[in-house]
Formats: C-alpha cells, structure tokens, sequence
C-alpha cells in the first residue's frame, strides 16, 4: 500500500486560501484525492486534504520547510500526518468489556488504522481479551489512596509507548487535569448518555426515573470539566415503558459501542478539528 | 363504522386480572380485538383492552353498573370510551405553523380520530391555516397585563366546546398552574429538545452552542414544572458541525411535528396510562 | 440579501483541478464560501463551488467567456447559478395530497429556493391546497385516449412558464419517453418503496405480502425505464405484524413526503450530479 | 433463578380465548407476567403468555394433560418453554467472524438465553473465536463433491448434540431441503440486504451498482426457497456516493449482526410465530 498524506490546516478566514493551498499542492505535483472545507461562524477557516503520495514532489523531510511560509503568511494551524504511519492508540478499561471487544474486533478487522500497543484496566478481568490480539495488557490496581500514583503510573506507560491517542472505552476513573493536559484533544471518551442530558453519574438509572423514550451515548474529547468537552459523535436508540434499567444498560451498550467506535475511526483518520467548545468532522 | 369499546385500567397488580377482565368481557359476549398488559416496577398492572360493539351485550349505560363491582373489588382506576365518540380537541398556537398545518393535514387524512372545534392562539397569523379547514379560529391577544385575563378566556372557551385535549402546538405562553389543573393528564406539548437536556426557552441556539451532533424533540404531559411532565414520545436527527441555528430549527420542525403528531395520535386513542412520572404506552 | 454563484463541474480526473478551479475564482477575486470535491471509481472528477457574489470580479454575462479556455482545457461539462434566480419548479400531482401540500408548506416556509409558477393534476381534487398559496393549478383530465394528447398539453404549459423542474408528487401516471426526453435530470418522482425492491405499482400491498419488517420510499429522476432512474435519497420506517396495508400506506406518507422534499431541496440548491445512473449528493 | 413458562398458541379465532387461556392459568394459581396477543386478516388468533414459575399449581409433566382438552376445544397449536431449560444453539460459519464474535459476546454478557454446544464450520479460520468462550468447534471441509456428505455430517452433528436452532451466521452455503426440512422454523440466516431487494449472491456489489442511498440486512427463516423465508428483523443504513462497494461491506456488518442478534434473541425468548409467510413478533 503506497502512503498518501493528510494535511489539516485551521486559520482565520480569507479570500484565496484555498487557492493557495491547492496551488501550494499542485506546484509540488501533488494529486489531492479529497479536500473538505468549513468556515465557522466566528470566520475560522478549516481544511483536510488527502493527498496521494506516489508523485508527490515533497520528500517527507522537505515539507514542513515548504510548507513554512504559506503557513505563516496566513497564521495557519497545521498539522501532516502519513498513511504509513498508523497513530499509536492506548485503551484504557475498567470491568465492562464491549467497547474493547469491539475496538478490538475492528481494528483486527482492517477498520481501525493504528497500532495498539497496549490495554491499561484498573481492573484484571479483561486481560484475555486484549491478549486473544497479542496486545499487552496491563493491570494497575486503584485505591483511593493510590489514585494520583496509579495514574501517574499509566501516564508513564502511555509516554514510554509514544501514544498519539487515549480511548476510554468505559474507564470508571476521573482522569486528573495532569493527565488531561498531557494529552490535549486526545484522549476520547464514550459517556453513556446523550449528553448534555444526564452528564455524571449513574446515566441509565436518572433516564429510567425520568421516563424518557430514547437513550443514547455520546463520544466527545476530554477536557477538565467531567463530560463537558467536545461531542465527535451522538447516536440514540428508542425504549419503552417495558424497559428496565438493565434492558437500557444492554440496549445502551449497542450504542455505546457503535458511538465510540465511529469517533475512534475518525480521530484516525483525522478527520476531527476542535473549534473551540465544537468539533468540525469531515466524514 | 361499527363502535368498538376501550376500557383503559390500572391497578394494584394481583394474580387472576386478566381472567377477571377477559372473562367479565366474555360473559357479556364481547369480543377483544386487542389486548395489552404491563405491570410496572411497582406493581401497578395497566390494562388496554378493545372491545368490538357489535354483538356486545352490555349497553352503553349498562356497562359502568355491570363492571362497577369488579372494579371496586380490585380498586381499578378505570375509563371507557367509545370509537363513535371521538374526543374533542384544542390546539393552541402562536406564530409558528408547521405543528398546526401537520396536525391538520393528518386530521383530515382521517389519521387523528379527533374533533376539532376550535384553534387558539395569541396571535392572529395562522387563522386562514385553520380556517381552510373549516375549523374556528378564536384570536385571544395577550399582554403582560392581559395574560391572567387571557387565558381565563381560552379556559372558558375550552369549557364551553367541551374539549377534552389541549395540544399545544409550539404555543410560545407558559400556562398558569390553574390551567394545568383544570386538565390534568390532557393537554400536550411539544418541546423543542431530546429533554431532559435544554428545558426551557431557546433550547436550538443552546444546541449550537454545546456543539451537539443530534438534536430532537419530546412530546409530553403538561405538569405544573415546566418542560418536566411525563414524556409520551421522542425522536432525534443528526446534524452537523455545518448545521448553523437556522438549520436547527429548520430540521427540528420536521420532528416536532413528527414527534407530536404521533404523541397525539397516541392520546386519541386511549393508548396512552400515565405512571408517576412515566408513560405507559401501549403502541 | 446578495447573490451568489454555484459552479457545477464534471471532467475527468487530473491532477491540479481543485488548483486550476480555486485559481481561476481568486484571480477575479471571489470568495470561496464552499467546496465540495468527488472522484469516482471511475476516474470523473465532480466539483460544487459557492462563491460569494459580492466582491467577485466577473460580470454575470462576463463568466461564460473567462471561463471557457479553463473548461475547454479539462473536458469540463459544467453549469453555473445564480441563487438571486431561483429554479421555476412545476409539480405534478393527481390525488394524493401529502406530498403537494408538504412541498408546498416548506416553500412558504422558505426552505426551498423555488418559484412555483404552475400545480398540474390530471384530477380536480388539489386545486384549493394550491391556491391557498397563491400558485395557479391546472386541471387537465385524462382518459386512456387522451393521454397523449394530455401530456403535450403538459408539457407545453411547462414550456410556456419556463420551468427547471418537474416533481411528481404521487402523480399517478407514467410519462412517455418524449416528455421524459424533454427534461433530462430534471424530473424528480417519489416512488413508494425502497428501490429497487417493489418497483412498479402497488408496493405497499406487496409489501404487506412478503411481510418485510421495514418500508421505504425512493426519489430518483426519471428516466425511460420505470423506476430505474438514478436515486437521489431513501429512507425508511420500521413496521410491524400489526401494521395492515392501509398502515403502510398511512406511516409510508410521512417517510415519502420526507424523502421527496429533501431530493427536491437538494436539486434546487444544485447539490446533486447525476454520474451515469448514480448520483453525486453534495449534502 | 426461578423457572417461569412461556405459552405460545395459534388457532382460528373466536370470542373468549382469552377468557379462555387466562381463566385456565388463573384456576391453577398460576401468575402472568406479560401477555401479547394478535389476530391476523386471515382470522388466526397468536398468543404469548409469560407465567410465573413460583405458586403455579401445575408441576412440569401435569401441564400439557391439564391443557390438552382446551386446546383440543379450539384447534390450538401450541408449545411450552421453561426459562430453566435454554434452547441449544448451533451456530454455522465460513470466514467471516463479525456476527460470530457478536453473538458469542452477546451470549457471554448473558444477552442471549442458550447453550451453545458447538460452531460448525466449513473453513478452519475461525477456531479460536469459539474456542475462547469454551465452545466446541467443528471443521467439516466441503467440496463440490463432498458437499452432500458434509452436510449430513453436519445433520448428524445437531442432532447429536440435541440442537433446538440453527443460525446461519455468515455461512456461504446454500442448504439442501433435506437440511432445512429437518428443522423448520428453527433456522436462522441472515442475508447482507433489505430483502426482497438483492436477494441471491453479492448484494453490496450489485446495491452499489444500482447507487442506492440505503443498505440493510434481513434476518429471517429459511425455507426452500432461496432468500424467500419469512423475515424476522430488518435494519438499515445510509451510504452516499462516497461509499465504495468495501465500504458497504464495513458499515454492512455492523448492521447484519445487530439485526441477526435481535432476532436469534427473539427466537430464544419465544417472541416469534410464524403465520404463513409472515412472522408475528411480540417483542
């Protein structure tokens, strides 16, 4: 499989900017084989653009040089990523085990473009599933007292493993804002509940009590404030009065699963920038 | 037509209602066209069960004396109607049309067993809406200070033609805690939100902000708390980061009006047993 | 509010198109307000630009000319709107209202940028629902002998009123390949099932038949064969055993009425390409 | 866990059989937990009556003679499930691993009630999904030549392990009438598209050909008839132009094991009749 390369660029607003940037490409032989643009309501311009490796003219050391000055003349936010260089993605887990079979079954199917260099669980239970993949697991157990060390402790993993990515596939730990800031608009969580409804805890419980007739799951980055950062991804499904909390915790893994594996994938793709409380996803 | 009967019950559940309700039918030579059951966490046993006229051997002013006993003995709460009965309804609007255009269309589709005596509304745009169809169109115009007296007169008004549901088709007026009263489990509204999330006023400019990826729509009973009655149904749409305010509310017409045509359908049709703060709906 | 451009372009695929494209807009100083870009298996290249008409260099009787060396150079088949002059659409109808009367309720609204000069019905029935909205209805009956001669008629009153588009909106009747001919890609029908299953007459009764679980509607453009065009959108509900045909026909209403409106708003903002008999829907 | 009962009736319909079945639960003490009922246009009369074990007056091997001259009466079919005794489940495969690891994990979450004695196959690849939830796994390599033997090796096999239902779950074979009349109604295929569309070989092939909007799968039971089994569940999704035919492959699996597992759990709670080539699913 050749690389293609993928170029995601956010500034304020112009005229010609796609102009330059197409030009920009095009002067170099590049093929573009998708481009996508958006322009905010607060006048930010964003663009993807996937462009195919084989002719293009840029070595991949020469770029960032080539690059420089389109970018500073027109205070770009940019970033390149290469096909052939899959994201490194770290799952973190608790006790419930849907979310990673599922990561786990389509990136070993072809659909998720990274490497998994390892499953972190505050819990032991889930080790055979990551290890069926040949992917490490590892146990770091959690008391209150232990909180800040054990977390410490992952995020040395996560550094020593170089991950690109954070996916808490239903991790029942608060992350602190050390961690959070380690890994800015990266690090992806699934809440049960179509936020902002029933942010916190308990989701399935407070929606049975209120009597609402579609439950859901929400994907968003994590920032500081619990459930509250960018949403990626919502998706719902109908209940019934006949639906007990347990029906709405099945039901809800479906979706939950389904949510934040389609959040995952886009993230890999990079097709997500973050505009500001919003994320722009270029499907 | 033929007129069929439907007994809606609730009570304490206990072994043998069913046997008791079916067979109390069949002693009077009744047919049951359909059946529906639930018993609830609490032990509430709600019944829906519709009977054919035809050959029925209870006359319509036998029928209370003849099942009081039954009833009594299982302190059923319990109601009947009669499909040559259609019941009486009120829809009250403001400025916005597509609730009202939607409610009517399907009225005279023959979709909403209902009769329409009256349209109200605080404003005087949508009259010719209503009047297409013959329907009257009463315009009650409301200021701060008028609003008490206003809404005695919608009240009167609503006494008068003897309704017997209240849809509010995005009527843009809080109504007073003596209004809800007088119809209690009878007046439905449509709120502009997949609530609980976004209660209250502008709940599509909020959407925006928080960056949601659905937005949806919740048809439920008026209760004294605003936008916190029992929800009878609820439906979303996907948008996109593309999706500005305007979009919002354009998407979010075709499922209010989704939303509340069925929610009303529903009601028309004895389908609908308040539990608590829950619906029981049986579909 | 100002006038905008949209240029739609087709060509085969090359490298520097986008580059060529975004040029061509900035040297005349216009603003790219959006850019949609699609190549297909086969190797065309589909674009849709969105230019801001205000600040832009060319003259509206100056564009075909600048443009034409560029065009030549790429095979590009392409065409250019401008959104001060709506699309004239007709809408054909026969007996079935929903369609025609939601259609109609969302132009009033202002979702669809279109003038509707002309409702033509081979029934009487309509004529009221168009009227009260001011848009003239022309009664032309058929009967088997008449049906050539009825669709020339038709046919010469969508000549004389300048029409872009022609919906069928349940208009039960099938054209002839000549008026057909007359309106490539620009005949817009909804048909009541999900394509290519139960294409032809009476799906909702055949569908009831194979006991299919979901029911669907299609819009496409008409083309020679019956219910074979290229297909715009679908959707569908889901249905149950106790749904009779005359459920179908009821909840299948809500989905057609849906489906057509948006193909509909889609052609008039010039977002759909026809790429042999598929589409390319710039959403 | 307590055992509760599960009747499932059919017969032609008359005034009091509810009456009936109720009263006859009621005389031996016997408590019902949930109670759905249908009567088709042909006039056949469905019920499901969920009992509660505790307090039934009637032991296991004393029912069907207690039942036997009611149902006699009415011309009932009927069969009895006790939720201590789980159906067994066979389930067969080829390559593709997507439903198999959804409703082994399904199964493992306790969302399915059964035992799952074996997984057959005609390839190796999949082994280690079964074997990892401890379930035996069979490879019985087929020919063309062999294919008549295989397969009653694998008749051989259900019966020996006293297999209740057989689930196609992405297996690449076509059954012979021999296969499928030893267990009708009691096998499960799903097919990757909304049938009665692209029933046969390589519906996303030929669904991206013809450019729909929408893709599906279709649970249902087989019968000779190729694709032509009543349907049991159905679900879709959208695709646009983008989608190539691998993509309908990816965003297809998702859909055909939702769609499968809904409807294997169906089965296994006895939620479904078959009323000719239709099914009556009481969910």
């Amino acid at each position: 499989m050749s690389c293609n390369l993928r170029l995601l660029i956010s500034c304020p607003d112009r005229k010609g900017l796609i102009a330059a940037l197409s030009s920009f490409i095009a002067m170099h032989d590049g093929n573009i084989l998708s481009a996508d643009q958006y322009v905010s309501d607060s006048g930010t311009f964003f663009m993807r653009l996937e462009i195919e490796g084989e002719g293009f003219g840029l070595a991949r050391d020469e770029f960032a040089g080539a690059f420089a000055p389109l970018a500073r003349r027109h205070d770009m936010d940019w970033r390149l990523s290469h096909t052939d260089t899959p994201k490194r993605m770290a799952i973190l887990v608790s006790r419930y085990d849907h979310c990673l079979i599922d990561l786990l079954w389509r990136w070993d199917s072809g659909e998720l473009e990274a490497e998994i260099p390892l499953v972190v669980s505050n819990h032991p239970d889930l080790a055979s599933r990551a290890e069926i993949y040949g992917i490490p697991f590892h146990h770091l157990p959690l008391t209150k007292e232990t909180k800040a060390e054990q977390e410490e402790k992952v995020v040395n993993l996560l550094r020593e493993h170089k991950v690109d990515l954070v996916v808490l596939a239903r991790y029942m730990q608060i992350l602190t804002p050390t961690f959070v800031g380690a890994y800015p608009g990266r690090i992806i969580n699934i809440h049960h509940s179509f936020l902002p409804a029933f942010a916190g805890a308990d989701p399935y419980r407070r929606a049975h009590e209120r009597g609402v007739k579609t439950i859901g799951a929400t994907a968003h980055y994590v920032t500081e404030e619990l459930d509250a950062g960018p949403i990626i991804h919502q998706d719902v499904v109908h209940v019934t009065h006949r639906d007990t909390v347990e029906d709405l915790v099945r039901v809800g893994r479906e979706v939950e699963r389904r949510v934040l594996a389609r959040a995952v994938r886009w993230h890999l793709e990079d097709r997500i920038l973050v505009d500001g409380n919003r994320t722009v996803v270029f499907e």
